[in-house]
């Protein structure tokens, strides 16, 4: 059960010689910890979305090239290094909309291939890197809290706070990125409450989102996704928080579905939209949003809900999984580097990687 | 299986000596009509929702009135209408939210009260002016069809249009209101399909709306409520089509939880806003929207989907039900009288009964 466990959730455990993941599929009805100690099952866990959110799924793939590392028995350097790029190829293919898993692999590759000696030394950089991979992300979270908590509207003093998906511990190595400035809120004494949006299809915001909730103390209401613009009508809203899959060099942000919609909600009601997300999703190469590829998502997740079928059968159904935020609608961008207007992102080219 | 029914679908049906009520909580998985032959029956198929929607309501308990008058063994005049008053009373009280039901129980006490001579000339009247209002609404329903499809965009030949919620034949006497104009313009060759979002909590736009869409050979894509502003933002929508639960006088519109974000959603792509609804929706003595209270349902519509438990249990939910979309917002209201612009709806007063 949700309400049994430590106040601080991290989806990525490493402990000895297994990676221990929290099971999100089974969130919030059932709280497991899933235990893996091979490669394949990494492969797995990563497929079936045990593991999802952006920076989470970068961290396993990452202990998945270690744990494939270790399961390769030959000593040559060239041999060891082709088959583990096979390897971290295969992670990358699993989840080609993730640029955390992308970039995680793209690191953990480099450091193979640049650690000089033995193939055992090259396996044990690999281990130090997947750590080092997590607690970065951590101390991203954390400055992504307080650089949020800065940029937070002064009035009134107990602020109530509208988030949209689940962009929390879960998400991350452990404290999150929209969610990171809720927590940072919440722990500084300026958080009164949260509303977090549903997020159909798929209800991470009702399913997860009071989960992280729940485990601090954090008072949440749930709402449907299209009752957001009475919320702020009634003037219950101080300030709106997402998170971002992709942003563009310009400024626009690719997320979850829904996201441009409360957007355009906030902007006609003076609500500071903020976007939360380490300076790691900014894609410099991707001019605007207007040019980002949109996966469409299985209709069945519209049609069917609780294994219950809504539509007749012959209906269609449209499921894009994210939208387009473009940059004039978002107060800010909220990194581990500061709160950066969207038209000064291209001063911070350099400092992403 | 609603695709076995006639493509015309009448929620209310009078025969003999009952009532035949498609039972709307059981679409779109059955077809199922059920036959109410007392006015206690009638009072709990209301209660329960086997009929719900604007004006079938108060056809329904119009019925309702009659068969309570059926059933009322008395012949002294005075004393029957006294006992039909507390009838019409039980069956207001059912859904004070519904003008509808409110306008035609007094139009039923009125027409009982100045129709002379004998109880049975009364309960012949009463049966008379049910039906009536039956017919009427169905000609209310065409005329909006034939105003709403006279002001769709003249460009392109082929509309796409987006629905909220379901105002189609289930919900009147058996043509619609919002859905009338999209019905209205198949049957012109002016439409191409029609965009449903689903309506969260209660999914009316995915059980419904493609019920009808099927019937009539409508090609109808369900969208969750959130995707609303990326199919916009993709070009994919020409107007959008809402009905409304009340009117207020300044042009206003209370309508399902949802309307009001559309609309704002709509105005920033520049993409016409309409809403169709009969005259007898707008209250004149409501100034404007923000006078009106919006109900809110039960938590557990957002908490529990398909019986599933989506939140953990401690965690709060907002229901409202409606909210309300300010007139700058609308291109017109679509009514029988002809689309009106909401800030000349004041000189509709003194036609609105």
């Amino acid at each position: 059960m949700v309400d049994s466990v430590d106040t601080h959730v991290y989806p990525v455990v490493w402990q000895t010689d297994h990676v221990l993941l929290v099971d999100q599929n089974k969130l919030p009805e059932e709280y497991t910890v899933v235990s893996i100690s091979r490669c394949d099952d990494m492969m797995t866990a990563i497929r079936s979305r045990i593991v999802a959110g952006e920076s989470a799924i970068g961290i396993a793939a990452a202990y998945g090239v270690y744990l494939g590392a270790s399961e390769m028995r030959m000593e040559d350097r060239q041999a060891f290094l082709e088959r583990l790029e096979a390897v971290a190829e295969q992670l990358r293919s699993l989840r080609p909309d993730k640029t955390s898993l992308q970039r995680a692999m793209e690191r953990m590759m480099q450091v193979a291939i640049q650690t000089p000696g033995s193939v055992e030394s090259i396996r044990e950089r690999l281990l130090q890197t997947a750590q080092a991979m997590q607690t970065e992300d951590l101390h991203i979270g954390h400055a992504i809290g307080d650089h949020g908590l800065a940029i937070l509207p002064s009035t009134p003093d107990q602020l109530t706070l509208f988030t949209h998906c689940n962009h929390g511990a879960l998400a991350t190595a452990g404290y999150g990125t929209s969610l990171a400035v809720v927590r940072t809120a919440w722990q500084q004494g300026r958080l009164a409450r949260v509303y977090a949006g549903e997020t159909r299809p798929r209800f991470q915001g009702s399913r997860l989102t009071p989960g992280n909730g729940v485990q601090e103390g954090i008072p949440v209401t749930v709402v449907t996704d299209s009752a957001a613009a009475r919320c702020m009508q009634e003037g219950r809203i101080h300030a709106v928080l997402a998170g971002a899959d992709r942003i563009a060099a310009n400024g626009d942000v690719i997320n979850k579905i829904g996201t441009y919609g409360l957007a355009l909600i906030a902007k006609a009601h003076d609500v500071p939209f903020l976007v939360a997300a380490p300076l790691s999703t900014v894609d410099f190469s991707l001019p605007g949003g207007e040019q980002a590829a949109i996966a469409t998502a299985a209709p069945a997740e519209i049609a069917r809900v609780g294994g219950k079928l809504l539509t007749p059968k012959a209906v269609e159904c449209y499921n894009p999984t994210a939208d387009v935020t473009p940059a004039e609608l978002i107060t800010a961008i909220v990194t581990e580097q500061g709160a950066i207007a969207p038209t000064d992102l291209h001063a911070y080219r350099d400092q992403a990687r």
